[in-house]
């Protein structure tokens, strides 16, 4: 059983089921469910952003800063080209090599081609896999524009914004939807024109929101990913966050949110595919297909019938 | 019934229904049924790109070019920052102002707060009921990084691709993904230093696909969407797209899948809104939170059992 090795750190036998969630291998489940008991342990950090903000230079950082301290990490890229060319373009090629030679780091990119629901539901079983196989940490990174993908960061424990300075208009709005997620702020190319105007600016919405007694207040810091600058106290901000997060109790709270979502995704997948696949064997489906070409019904009507014929419990 | 006073062309019912939609009302799905029959007739183009392409001022100026040929023009903005804030920042302020007092337009702004595959399923409702309402073209705008943003557009007859000079890497990496979704390239913003080069660049990775006899072969346009440059050839070329669709029976294939997919999403979300009630209701939900809490259960095999209580077909 390869959940055994994975228990005991095996790396190969980690990339060989992770490589089983992503085919959607019945097998998977059965060692899933074997690992389920021992995850709970990990730090989980999502780091989100839009593109061009230098997100992969950054996590390459963080994981450096991290190992620094001997923790084991894993990496988690959501990788947005995935759904059209099934390539891993940006994850694997730029940071591995850097870390490729050391066993205390575990990246894995993850495409978007999913079903609905899946691209979450994978993420979270590539993550428990991480924490089961003894990561102390492992950092989520996605772009933060889709909904999937910024769902999926906020189901980490601690969520990192990254921005840089000058982006368009667009950037800004979507900013002003994204200061709900933010643990941490982070001004990233901070060397460039702008960069401290950006963290003013957001320094002051984020004041705007008047957080209470006990609340966490999220703090904007400066980074060049490139050069390495600010990677500590970024580290240090983590560091305090996941406190907060122990002694406030939110951690164990955030903890079961996560599990029950693993819970809710799978049962939707899974109950469309028991009755989607029996319509389509029992010929239902086609001819739900040929009423709704020729209009003689429509999808809201098919779906009743569909759900009448089922029952429930 | 709204439903009859939408197919009046009444704009008033229009908007109410869509509210509807978005919250979901039980009573939406009565009324879009009475529409079903009533659309298919609409011209749908989908419009992607990554944030600061300028899409919005894009769209501004296609809907200007359409209503110079007397149609009517239905927008669909999808709206990343609904899902936090509640408001649509980007769609309506902007381009209302223009439209605003034009009949012949009607501009709608959808939020990505729904449930999943809620984003997708409402915007087909939208553009059904657009289209049952009698208007000519119907846009979809969204910024085309996820998952659901890029299904959505895909679902549209005619896909244009926005993109623009000297962005970073990360959009270089989408852009390599987003060529296998787009019939039309924009490269918008032309007036901005190496234009030629990203309409060059593009041009090049198009010519390597190599399409077949018959195929449609997408062509890169130049626009400057501030100052309405190139705007009559994009019109042109969307009207070349919908004939090639027409004659080579594309345009009914695509309705189809349309249709299809509409099925299958509301059968998805309303598979899961039963049977998830269900358990909720009779407890279930609260032991199985609880066997997740300590880990006497996991989620796979909380599926597994709740799925064997159910029966289908």
């Amino acid at each position: 059983m390869l959940a055994e090795r994975v228990l005991d750190g095996d790396v190969r036998a980690a990339a060989r089921l992770m490589r089983d969630i992503d085919d959607r291998m019945k097998s998977a489940v059965d060692e899933l469910k074997v690992l389920y008991p021992h995850t709970g342990n990990a730090f989980i950090i999502g780091l989100t952003g839009p593109p061009g903000a230098g997100k992969s230079t950054l996590v390459d950082q963080i994981v450096a800063g991290f190992r620094k301290k001997d923790l084991l990490v894993g990496v988690v890229a959501i990788d947005p080209t995935s759904p059209f060319s099934g390539g891993a373009i940006l994850g694997d090629r730029i940071r591995m090599n850097r870390h490729a030679d050391d066993a205390g780091v575990f990246i894995r990119s993850l495409g978007t081609r999913g079903a609905l629901g899946g691209l979450s539901r994978s993420t979270t079983d590539v993550v428990n896999v991480m924490d089961a196989m003894g990561m102390d940490v492992v950092i989520i990174e996605t772009v933060g524009v889709g909904q999937d993908e910024v769902d999926i960061v906020s189901a980490a424990h601690t969520t990192a914004v990254v921005m840089v300075p000058g982006l368009g208009d667009d950037i800004q709005a979507i900013k002003a939807g994204i200061l709900e997620i933010g643990d941490i702020f982070v001004v990233n190319k901070a060397d460039r024109d702008g960069a401290d105007r950006t963290a003013r600016e957001l320094s002051a919405m984020l004041e705007m929101r008047h957080p209470e007694e006990g609340e966490w207040f999220p703090q904007v810091l400066k980074t060049e990913g490139s050069r390495g600058v600010g990677i500590d106290e970024l580290i240090a901000e983590f560091d305090r966050h996941h406190d907060f997060l122990k002694t406030s109790g939110h951690l164990q709270r955030l903890t079961e949110e996560r599990n029950a979502k693993l819970f809710t995704d799978t049962l939707r997948d899974q109950l469309f595919e028991a009755v989607f696949g029996a319509i389509k064997e029992d010929g239902t489906y086609r001819q739900i297909l040929d009423g709704l070409r020729e209009r003689t019904t429509d999808p809201y009507t098919a779906v009743e019938r569909v759900l009448a014929q089922s029952s429930f419990s």
